[in-house]
């Protein structure tokens, strides 16, 4: 049977995961397949809508690590999923699941990807995406105002008292659980290449 | 012309630079030559003795950063150099000089090896080892009063006065300029094996 590795990539919120993501998935192309921790957000169909909207998704309890670790073993032995996906605008669960087959590279992204021992263990390499807290904050401003059609008020709000909070409890703490740190984010064009090299050293062997 | 690559190990005092140093060394061998920046202290023939023992070599100043650039820029164009060396006893320069032959990697390697522009930007890749302030005082204790013969009073004043203020004003703020960060130091096997992977492959290239 062939060797499946999973690669976590880890780090906080428009850290460059997405960028760097990005970049290794067009250079592994068919060989590698992306499976996003964002689409784990736990079922709230017990909650009313307006409760919903208050839940914090930048906290470990908001993930369903159960699944995500079922599924991740799953693909490490070569067995398709049918992986859930979640819908931001009725906040829980959507009826539509994607059927990811397993492919030479797992490449598993999100915030708090290395949070949970039993998804780390799993992890063949361990990567942290390293950014200053303003390049963050600056990043999450352009992105939601300009894209997601949010006002500035809101995003600041909910930065200081949820996304920065959330970092530092939960987020930060686990670099120390990473292989290597990638500082500077997607403009830090050595590290990444660093990363693609070494992962094609690891299915080339 | 062979393209010679010049790798910087930087990171703090007993980080672990040097446990990383050896393996990559020991992988390598004769593919690769050490260029301690410890070598590159400033003569201070012109203080007196006392004076001397008083010197701060946690401080960039310590440096004679105008050789260590001269020197580097001939190995990278396959020039040998005639490296300098530092006597800890008499607290200068020594009159020993070190043939050094350019190889295929030069390994340049100490605590503030990405401070200066000119010398990171001579640089292929630029590593951080990376390990927490504890550990690293926890480990200099050990050193230093197990191998160097110093009393645990003069080593934790002498951390507390000044190896942790340079570490945290001059060589911490070096790790943004990293292309990765090696965290936990030596115990880190998957880090280690991507840095070598990736020399590996650069210099096959």
């Amino acid at each position: 049977m062939e060797d499946i590795k999973i690669i976590a990539i880890a780090g906080g919120s428009a850290s460059g995961k997405s960028s760097i993501v990005e970049k290794i998935k067009n250079y592994f192309k068919d060989d590698l397949v992306v499976v996003s921790h964002d689409n784990y957000y736990k079922a709230h169909d017990d909650m009313s809508f307006e409760d919903r909207k208050k839940l914090n998704y930048d906290h470990p309890d908001a993930f369903d690590n159960e699944q995500f670790y079922e599924d991740l073993k799953k693909l490490k032995n070569n067995i398709d999923i049918l992986m859930p996906t979640y819908d931001y605008k009725i906040h829980t669960r959507s009826d539509k699941v994607i059927k990811i087959n397993a492919k030479k590279i797992i490449l598993v992204e999100g915030i708090l990807v290395l949070y949970d021992k039993r998804i780390r263990d799993l992890c063949d390499v361990k990567i942290f995406v390293d950014a200053d807290s303003d390049i963050r904050l600056q990043r999450r401003i352009i992105r939601d105002t300009q894209f997601r059609d949010r006002s500035l008020e809101s995003v600041l709000n909910q930065y200081i008292s949820q996304v920065k909070p959330m970092h530092e409890l939960f987020i930060e703490p686990t670099k120390k659980f990473a292989d290597i740190i990638i500082p500077r984010g997607a403009e830090n064009l050595v590290g990444i290449d660093m990363v693609i090299k070494h992962l094609e050293k690891m299915i080339e062997d």
